[in-house]
């Protein structure tokens, strides 16, 4: 292992500390997308899900394991035997695959949560980590709660955990309270005191809880350590995880100041947040770093022409080198199925022929509504029938009259297991109708959590992009629909997260969920 | 001025750089009632705008420095006279006002934008700083781009302001690309080496391009810095300001390893986080530190009890301190008008016998349709009915026919400065038939930048709050509506976007605009 070395190692959690986060569950579907164009754009580690939890986790990363090209996937599991089996058997499938294992090594939580000693847990370290290594060539090891741990007992974990084989040593700031001066000088003393420390990567993996996610990532490599944990959108518990294009563009941008290289192409990353976003059900800010809607929007001070002019001051960020397009008009309703099936490869998808049909019957209709149809038009058409597909239960068709007098009325058909289905309901709005009707239709128990609602593109005409979150028995799922009738797309993004909730009820591990 | 004590003075600059951001623009009330809750919340210093900006600018910056108790209002002022002396004017009604003037230093600035050598713009400190001195005591003096300004000449811009009598510099990362390393580096350099260093205090102004506004602030308090220019939500241009919450939870969590004060009472910041979000129609992201609906969301890791059980480790946050409430049952149909006033009281808002009057109208109405009214719902309707107030364009009654059949039809009566019009238009889909009758009524040629809707509380028959951005010439602005019925609230959201582009389009002055 070359820890002198200079390239910095991205591990994305997306879809293991990201899709943790309450109300971010995502389908197979979902994180197959997310899988393939983190792994297009030159991640080297995808973290892919922690197989143990579910039937679906584990699913999800065999599946990607199998279709991964370059990057490394790994898979979490906790200090138990069958977690990590588990785990081998998901990542076996990939090129190149990885056991993720931790455990905690903090006085609180070895008190709190585990009611074990330092000594019991060294035992543990060394029985998981020869586990996994028996299995697998490649293994990491994290030391959950590392910044709570004192310094002895952590050099001694480390050092037993490599000594059992594990190549990549993960020191997490587990509660996101670290100081950039703290993280890097643990780092620093780690590598020092530990005879072995040259046998393995060492890792950040940094929460936001006060803000310092990004800087903390950084000061860790700064200290030492060449593996760097995030999350596209800075996904994941609480307040997140450092985000991916956060560190990509500071490490790029500040070349000069931060001599390290990292190998993700950033023009991918604005695809990737607004895939993760979409999957997610969670908006990204409009002044987000990077990815927000106001990242580039120079309204004054710096004039850019200046700045071009003098790019060897600092290598300026411009929306472009993060894959922002200005948004241009593509496509109209006499575009033809052939220059359809063109932009959706452009836009980099790539539909079965059942899928590319009833698309391009939802884009003519589209065409017929809309005066303008832009990529993020077919972008939101094309994710929506992404999602429906599979679907058992959808939306057939629907009439609303609402407006200040009330009570609001919505009658709705679906389809149900191929059966069709109307019923009229009134409510408090057209949404509450809309939904009252879908509840008449498939009688549930689950709460509305959150109901968003905001436009694709620009003017009147937009397509309304819809997110609902549900809840039934401690289970959250979020659904989207896409449509220029705010009122379609609501009752397509209720059914979706409905379905998705039906889903997730299955074979589900709750216990099994643990963070690091 | 004594740099060695320890408190860090806050300057809150929400209403000057994050109002700045496009799209962001608030209102004379909006802005009143922001100030009104940093001045309570122990903020040190309120930067109210930008006096020179528009007549809008200078009267919010002159009400705001009247209602002051005990922040220092300041204003913003070029290194211009006629700057600095109507920002004079403006912050002579606060108790302690303070002109904030601020000149390029950086090379790149001097060549591009200025077009002036180095001793001119010396030249240049030691007039506008005399002068803004010569009518107030309190002068900050800001150096543009000082991050990119070779340091002997820094010093000497530095040197010749605190001769002149500026009591604080700030030394702004203008562009947002500053490592905490280097940021901390340059205040140290620069009190060691200006001789006057400690006739100032010296304040740190950072922006978050590469996701290190937080770290960069607190990186400039450890090299002797002792003022924190920051914004409620990180508000401000491109990827915003540091965010306000944030470094106050940091210095009050984190107070062992960062031995400074600051006199903020955290309890205000979630309030304030909402106000500033309704006010600028910027959503809070779910995973934002701090004040994101998912920030003290602990769905798996630290057990909660554990950690409350040894708070001497960490001085834990928690959701109460910030002032995060659990979502309570407050009033239902049979409350009266006492016992609403009250709330109100409770809420923090104190309204007009008019307004409380239409308010409790609106109450009730909302009882009837809703069968929980929680605080957040008598806060959005109030917030709502104080956008309302003074608006001479209103929405009176609404009908909606939507659905999949389409085309969707919408009829809208309005009151036009007194007079009702009724009209009814098509679209498609229901909010666009809703905004084409608010066109036929109202023409305008304003289009439309950004729809969106939350709910307030969970639930279907939450109340639906609508953001609405409208752009015409240039211009932006943001309006919302609250009402259980989506239409009823985007048409509300709508006009009061318009009534807005309205007020703004008289009396501004564009060119003024500028950032540090």
């Amino acid at each position: 292992m070359t820890t002198n070395s200079n390239q910095v190692r991205i591990f994305d959690t997306t879809l293991r500390d990201g899709e943790q986060s309450p109300g971010a569950s995502m389908t197979l579907e979902e994180k197959l997308q997310i899988a393939e164009i983190l792994d297009e754009m030159g991640v080297d580690i995808i973290e892919a899900g922690f197989p143990i939890a579910s039937n679906g986790d584990f699913e999800a990363v065999s599946e990607i394991a199998r279709n991964s090209k370059n990057s490394v996937i790994a898979g979490l599991a906790r200090a138990i035997h069958a977690d990590i089996d588990r785990c081998g058997d998901a990542v076996t499938h990939a090129k190149h695959g990885r056991i993720h294992t931790f455990v905690s090594t903090s006085p609180i939580h070895l008190k709190y949560q585990m009611n074990k000693t330092q000594e019991q847990v060294l035992e543990i370290v060394t029985d998981t980590v020869t586990r996994a290594r028996n299995l697998i060539d490649d293994v990491e090891w994290s030391a959950m709660d590392a910044t709570r741990t004192p310094l002895d007992y952590l050099c001694r974990c480390v050092e037993e955990a490599i000594r059992c084989g594990a190549t990549t040593i993960n020191l997490p700031d587990t509660v996101g309270y670290a100081t950039p001066d703290e993280y890097k000088k643990m780092f620093e003393d780690i590598i020092e005191r530990v005879p072995n420390s040259d046998q393995a990567i060492f890792s950040v993996h940094t929460h936001n809880d006060l803000g310092l996610a990004v800087a903390n990532s950084l000061a860790g490599v700064a200290g030492g350590a060449r593996q760097i944990e995030c999350a596209v959108n800075g996904l994941g518990e609480r307040a997140g995880n450092a985000s991916l294009e956060e560190i990509v563009m500071a490490i790029r941008t500040r070349s000069d100041a931060l001599p390290y290289t990292c190998q993700v192409d950033p023009k991918f990353l604005m695809r990737a947040s607004k895939l993760v976003s979409g999957a997610s059900g969670f908006a990204v800010q409009y002044n987000k770093a990077i990815v927000g809607k106001n990242a580039f929007a120079h309204e004054s001070g710096i004039h850019q022409d200046g700045m071009l002019k003098n790019a060897e001051t600092y290598e300026i960020m411009r929306p472009e080198d993060v894959g922002v397009k200005a948004t241009s008009l593509v496509m109209g309703k006499h575009s033809g199925r052939h220059a359809f099936k063109d932009k959706l490869r452009e836009l980099g998808y790539d539909l079965g022929d059942n899928a590319l049909q009833e698309a391009f019957r939802r884009f003519k209709d589209l065409a017929d509504r809309k005066k303008h149809v832009y990529d993020e038009d077919i972008e939101a058409l094309v994710e929506d029938e992404i999602a429906i597909a599979g679907e058992n239960t959808k939306v057939i068709a629907l009439t609303v009259i609402a407006g200040t007098g009330g009570p609001q009325k919505a009658i709705l058909t679906m389809d149900v297991n191929g059966k069709h289905e109307t019923r009229e309901a009134t409510g408090d709005g057209p949404v509450d109708a809309t939904f009252n009707a879908i509840k008449a239709i498939c009688p549930h128990e689950a709460t509305l959590q959150l109901y968003q609602v905001h436009a694709v593109t620009e003017g009147t005409d937009a397509q309304a992009e819809v997110s609902v979150r549900l809840e039934a028995n401690g289970r959250i799922s979020t659904g989207k629909g896409a449509d220029t009738d705010t009122l379609v797309a609501s009752a397509r993004a209720y059914v979706s997260a409905m379905n998705k909730l039906a889903l997730r009820q299955q074979g589900s591990n709750p216990g099994a969920l643990q963070a690091v």
